[in-house]
């Protein structure tokens, strides 16, 4: 073909292909506005997260705060005109801290020095006082190399520090999540009696983090705890500087019991085309046994009820059923997800898309992408999402509840919300992690940004 | 040409459009994560904040604190491997908030309530107590269209909101600025003898935030003060369901003192090729008379030195004369910004960039930009700055002390560093601007941007 027959396919191979996309970018811009404008003038994500943090507080899976925080859920999604409300039972670990820990050691000649600590979630108590001496190792990888007599009959003191350099603080928290879940497996394998870590945070503070551990049958079973990361580096910089090792006294009451009966908490939004065709999204209704779940997850449930009830306040009728689920057990089992995925796949249910909110109420960024096919189709959403500077929509591993899924579906297409993620690690698992953490903007943007996802996946999705 | 051809050359345009630019990404990534890095693990804003926060706390211009923040700000530059560290002198207005203002309104039947406020900076004081009927307002426009029978011998009240919709929170404060800064002569014009507004605040809260206003020489100087807009919420929710008006009772001290004289802090690395061109970076150095002034601006003015210390730190030797300004009196008068435009102007310097953070220490998200050659420039920069998850380079209004550079330097470029925006308006101007409400991730990752973007521009510009 001529020169002019060219260019004029090959602009038309350029436009065409976008406008094959048939995303109706005016029609739904003018919705995507009135979602934000309703969360961010009238949003009910904040007042509710503070009554479910002031009403109900911590609720570790089989504790009477997760009992109640299961009524409190039910009674909340009752007041909004979904079209079924439920609950779906689960068993759940149920794993004690008991008596506040106690943590001091004392130097070779005798100064007293106490340490701010949380056992660390599923540890065992000490069973009284443990008393030992302490050896440091800079990282987890040096214990694990460690000749095994440097190590037994001792208290190990992991100092293994965050990585500051990542940008997204969860590949921070990725890094260095073994030295929680592992140091008590690997101090025992060469004769610990106890280990203590530097807390899993990003900044300096008083307030030691928790977080989940696990322990291996053919290993003995030794107390972990957590030290505030201000305590660690004290510790760790006089332990830098003498031969003489300090002797470390722990107390921790911890204790496991029978798993308790628990709840996922439910609702729904019936499709009115392809009822049987699902779009979850949810966060988790549990939480450490610290805090207020402020940010985790309280943010993630109250915003991924926003999500729907925003659609709601616009009267917008979903083509497929959207279902909003509170997960129980997230922090130490999953329980909660593995039930869901299983259930729903008994039920002959198709779950096409779930959406995960579980990184905080922070200034959402954008989405990691689990799945092909969503992950192109909402290449095609980037545009309607960037004036509300939200420009990330990248492949990544998303929540730990929707994952689930996986096990039973081959296509789902997975979602997890990216908040800013720098504040995260000052207020995870910890004391900080209360409603006053929370800005009401920045949790109301999430929410609008999780609803408008919801909406175009209905509208485009499969 | 024939087609095989003409594709050669439309692909050739294309990349070579991209390969003109002469950008060199590899060298270029490899030195911002350098200056992240360093940054992150061992960054100085954030301790140097915190002392500035601790050991001057606020620094209203012509205050003592003023004058301690220059002598402060002295020394602290003097640590740092600069050329030459020098006071500029400027002088600036002296208003003094006086004794702590005190604020009541009684209904019709009596009953006492206590208003929580802060004088708008400027205000004259109310030389005793002054008592009126309260008239409400529900924005500056409804009162600037009453009729004066309405208002005359009455105190003012103008209750409007800042609008929530926007999603960068600064067009909120852009469109609510005018309820500050005019009421006072609008009530005024009308006969008012006072006025109070519900202050510039995104978020519900005890905090009133002041700020500037000003009046006019033709109009009567009436006293004017913003209520904290818990209070502001509750007075008009009152007002709007009673017909019989409350009185307010108000009394504040405020004082206008002689001009007094004060001080720009600056330091500078000399250009190894062009030493007459200057880049600037800066903000400013005076704060209200609240909080400590740690977001604004005691972040900016410790995130742009260290932009210059990250270059010290990575042995870069700039081509252009780099210069970091510690800008005297941006929130009443910006004497210091218009001095030193002039100042440089009559020395004969060329100022070639200025960059300006005036948006509190958040996760910086890019930079607003005025300058053509500026904004084409930044656009190849784009790519460098994605992998920090930052999106936005913009034409937009930059800083009030860089802008002062325009009225001497018609080609001069000029940026802001655009943080989040969403908590800003919860710490403006009131006694949440303190230094625990920093976060040191996020104020690190602006001064590392603010440092990769001189380091392209002393490597690309002109």
């Amino acid at each position: 073909m001529p020169i002019k027959h060219f260019v004029l396919a090959f602009l038309c191979a350029v436009s065409c292909s976008a406008f094959s996309q048939k995303i109706d970018y005016q029609k739904d811009s003018t919705m995507m506005r009135q979602l934000y404008t309703e969360s961010l003038e009238n949003g009910q994500a904040y007042p509710n997260l503070r009554s479910l943090c002031q009403t109900i507080g911590n609720r570790l899976s089989g504790s009477l705060g997760a009992e109640m925080a299961v009524k409190w859920g039910q009674q909340l999604l009752q007041k909004y005109p979904f079209d079924k409300v439920y609950l779906q039972p689960v068993t759940v670990p149920n794993w004690e801290r008991g008596t506040k820990e106690q943590c001091y050691y004392t130097t070779a000649n005798g100064e007293i020095h106490k340490l701010t600590i949380l056992a660390i979630g599923g540890s065992v108590g000490t069973d009284g006082i443990i008393k030992g001496k302490l050896v440091l190792f800079k990282s987890l990888k040096a214990l694990e190399n460690a000749d095994k007599s440097e190590v037994e009959g001792k208290i190990v003191f992991v100092a293994q520090h965050m990585n500051q350099d990542y940008i997204n603080a969860f590949h921070a928290y990725g890094n260095a999540y073994p030295v929680r879940g592992h140091s008590a497996v690997a101090a025992a394998l060469k004769g610990a009696k106890a280990v203590v870590i530097r807390s899993l945070s990003l900044s300096e503070s008083d307030f030691p983090n928790t977080g989940t551990m696990h322990y291996v049958d053919s290993v003995k079973k030794i107390p972990a705890a957590a030290i505030s990361t201000e305590d660690a580096t004290a510790l760790e910089k006089y332990m830098e500087h003498t031969d003489k090792a300090p002797t470390l006294y722990l107390q921790m009451g911890c204790k496991w019991y029978p798993d308790a009966q628990s709840y996922n908490v439910i609702a729904e939004m019936k499709g009115s085309k392809y009822p049987n065709q699902i779009i979850t999204v949810g966060g988790h209704l549990d939480s450490w046994d610290v805090g207020e779940g402020a940010h985790d997850d309280g943010a993630g449930i109250m915003g991924s009820l926003e999500a729907l009830r925003l659609l709601q306040a616009v009267h917008y009728r979903p083509t497929h059923t959207l279902r909003v689920v509170f997960f129980m057990n997230e922090e130490n089992g999953s329980r909660g997800g593995k039930m869901y995925a299983k259930k729903t796949k008994e039920k002959g249910e198709k779950q096409i898309y779930a959406i995960e909110s579980d990184e905080g109420g922070f200034t959402p960024r954008g989405f990691d992408i689990d799945g092909e096919q969503a992950f192109t189709l909402a290449q095609k959403f980037k545009p309607l999402f960037a004036p509300y500077f939200i420009h990330y929509f990248k492949k990544g591993s998303t929540g730990e509840d929707v994952s689930k899924l996986k096990a039973h579906y081959n296509s789902v297409g997975l979602f997890e919300l990216v908040p800013d993620s720098q504040r995260y690690f000052t207020i995870h698992h910890n004391n900080n992690d209360v409603f006053k953490n929370i800005n009401r903007r920045e949790l109301q943007l999430g929410a609008a940004t999780i609803s408008s996802l919801v909406y175009l996946l209905d509208k485009y999705g499969e």
